[in-house]
């Protein structure tokens, strides 16, 4: 986050490279570098995949990707043909240490003055493999970099095997544990408008703050990751790793300065003060939930079971009651929720302000709203702020709510995020700033531990939920114990264009 | 600001009837308010003047006026032909108690179950008399009404002597001092926010504001205002009624009911609270400046004193340094300041908080600006929030200010703002929340007449500044010897449509 990069010669080597995460936006996200001008001429993009391919096929894959993903008019010719020229189809079993890893050794030691940065976009049982056999091949130089994918590991003890398994080939500030929600536009924004700003800055605690609610819905089901997904489970798959982060955003004390080291000890900070869910607690604080039959966007769609063609425990939501026991957050409940199938695609955090303590205006003058800050990362990216004010048609005294929008594709014209191109970038400069150290990804599973294993005690039976619902009535029980109500975005204000729209 | 007025049969008299600010502001106010269906059908109109009109001339007169000063599309030929037949010119010399009275005063009571709204226009010199003329026919009922226009006198002596005029034959609550800046919507909506937001109520204090600016600023020399302007000057036209009840609006404490006892009393405190001025602190606290000629929306104007056509002392500019010596506002300057012929015609309330205390970002990424909330009231109204945020275009991060508008004619759709319909309407209904309580005049007489008395010293002489300009740097330097500055206009918001809006 803090300089320009100055790129070295520089090698991509993306294993899992003709995989979905790849064509859908790791290429996207290094053809936008391309487009500005900061992959280095000498950028090689190696694509590792077991089946071999073909250059030409490759590059048409990578054509036709493009073509689907990017925005229109960011597809230029002339560019196209650089970028094209870069890529490397690399045909090679991870497992099995044989020719195809020396012939992929000899084209990455072609240019020996190049920096490698391996990219894993493989399953996390492989990551410990890979990077043994980079080691075997001499393919790890001082500056390499090494980026995971998330999920490390299914919980604290894998996630530190993992850890353990990448640690012996490459130091700490040289492993970028990605999550892109970290690396869209909002979420930086959110750390910009809470440091620079009194009016935030000033009400940011549990004296002002009644409580914070983070919400990953998604509206598709199991799409094709059918195995991995009933293995992991909601909790796994977003609770651990996107939800768990942005809230450490939000509640992390303020930084000496924001770099990646006083960053990431402030939210490994928040990660140890979360309050410990155990025994009774887990039913009284957590709901899981798993889709049934439904209809989404006005289409009938099957249940979970049926999808999965199996019988399964596997949460599709989950929902938690979290505490952050320190100074600033005593009292702050903070909701995390996410789920498959639910009504609406959005993720959206809402930092719901305490009520005015007093009503000047009397009861006749309408209901009071509390004041609201809307950070939304999806579809739209935007921060909202909900307040008070009068009604002006009327004569009698009427208060209305009313939003004031900073709304990024508005206020910057021009402005498309995309959160893996930033985070690339990142990576190519060394910023680790907003990548997970590995004490924060083990603190997360630590955490969750204990709410894993209830919930998968074999006594135990997710909450069923209706496709298209807004999950299981038991989270909106969870928190209209305590007076609260979940945020969900207004019927009126929701946009079709943006349903099909991608993060 | 309670209730919807209950409109009984009533007469509204309009002394100075026929004079400019009947026709601009109060007679398109009172058809707007035909055109609402809020004049009860026994309404009749009295326009009071020594001329004498026939009643087609005088309506002819009116409906121009309509036509000139209502919006596109408000005149509905319908509800003229309805409030055309309300319109009664009377022919009256309010000096002379003659057959002219007694003649109106038959009019008058020919409606006997009428309560009169008496509407004072005319020179605040003929208050009393006009009072007393009224009392003498029998014309004051228990439930009359009568409206005062500013000034009310030029110090605290002759302030008190026309109150206590009045009060000879109404009592104090039946009694409306009109301050048309408080009829504006965004006005009434600066409390609205102050009192139902937690975001604004947490900080509305000395300990997160850091100064206040309240400007009125005009493009326009001396108009027609000839001979009254040249005797009362910048301080008594304007900061002692206008600039001195917008300082009580941003200022005073919460009320525990917004009601006219609660929301006077809490202004009066306000006033009470303001730090004495006076010896060599009106020379260090103080500007008063008289413009020269110079250039205004590209049009070369001629001097004040050109204009007059004779020597004079008096200011065309104040700007004043205030402090409220209480609790909340301790160490928080007030900064005042009105003009005639200055760049652009503006009314703004400047809501400046402290900086953030510490700069995460670094120098690199930009100076940070303190936020700010900015209630404007002229040429358009609306409400800013001015913050910081990431610039999103560049990789390097780079701080920018950005703005939140709440902007009342896009947020409120087809809403227009008329503060004399407003005001009318509270007299109609009996709300004296936004009229000011003769305490709170005679206390803003008190505090500005030691520097009425210092400027007026013979010896004692305006700055010149250019016409065009933002008003004689004395004004300037009066702010930066505390390391402030006036916020103007941005000269790339300048709206020309906007040159000749009418507030």
């Amino acid at each position: 986050m803090t300089k320009e990069p100055d790129l070295p010669g520089l090698d991509i080597v993306i294993f899992g490279g003709t995989g979905d995460l790849s064509i859908r936006k790791l290429m996207p996200a290094l053809y936008r570098s391309e487009l500005e001008g900061k992959l280095a001429a000498a950028t090689r993009i190696f694509a590792i995949a077991r089946k071999s391919q073909a250059v030409a096929a490759f590059q048409a894959k990578v054509r036709q990707g493009l073509e689907h993903y990017l925005n229109d008019g960011e597809l230029c010719e002339k560019r196209w043909q650089v970028f094209k020229d870069r890529l490397h189809p690399v045909s090679l079993d991870i497992a099995a240490v044989n020719e195809q890893w020396d012939s992929f050794a000899d084209q990455l030691q072609a240019s020996p003055q190049s920096t490698a940065v391996f990219y894993l976009a493989i399953p996390p049982s492989l990551y410990g493999q890979t990077c043994a056999c980079l080691a075997e091949k001499s393919l790890i130089s001082p500056q390499s970099r090494i980026v995971l994918e998330k999920p490390i590991g299914y919980d604290l003890e894998s996630a530190q095997a993992i850890n353990d398994q990448v640690a012996q080939h490459f130091d700490e500030h040289h492993i970028y544990r990605i999550d892109h929600y970290l690396g869209k536009a909002t979420v930086q924004n959110l750390l910009a408008l809470r440091f620079t700003n009194l009016l935030f800055e000033t009400l940011w605690d549990g004296k002002s703050i009644d409580q914070v609610q983070i919400t990953l819905a998604e509206t598709v089901g199991l799409e094709d990751r059918v195995e991995f997904y009933d293995r992991a489970g909601a909790l796994r798959d977003m609770v651990q790793n996107h939800l768990l982060q942005l809230l450490c955003l939000v509640a992390m004390e303020p930084p000496h300065k924001l770099d990646a080291e006083n960053i990431r000890a402030e939210k490994l900070k928040v990660l140890k003060a979360l309050r410990p869910i155990t025994g009774d607690d887990i039913h009284r604080l957590t709901v899981r939930g798993q889709y049934g039959e439904g209809e989404v966007n006005g289409a009938p769609v099957p249940g979970y079971l049926t999808e999965l063609s199996a019988e399964s425990k596997t949460e599709t939501y989950a929902a938690i009651r979290a505490h952050i026991d320190n100074w600033r957050w005593a009292g702050v409940p903070f909701y995390l929720r996410t789920g498959k199938r639910l009504q609406e695609r959005f993720a959206e955090i809402v930092i719901q302000f305490k009520p005015v303590t007093h009503l000047a205006y009397g009861r006749a003058a309408g209901q009071l709203q509390p004041n609201r800050m809307i950070i939304r990362l999806q579809p739209d990216e935007g921060i909202q702020l909900q307040l008070m004010a009068k009604e002006l048609h009327r004569y009698e005294p009427h208060l209305k709510p009313v939003t004031l929008n900073l709304d990024f594709a508005n206020t910057y014209e021009g402005f498309s995020s995309d959160a893996y191109k930033r985070l690339l970038l990142d990576v190519i400069a060394g910023d680790q700033s907003l990548f997970a150290h590995r004490h924060e990804v083990e603190e997360a599973w630590g955490w969750l531990d204990p709410i894993l294993a209830a919930w998968h005690h074999p006594r135990n039976t997710p909450h069923p939920y209706q496709a298209g619902s807004w999950g299981p009535e038991q989270a909106d029980a969870l928190l209209e114990r305590y007076g609260h109500h979940w945020v969900n975005p207004d019927p009126a204000d929701a946009d079709p264009k943006d349903a099909g729209a991608r993060s």
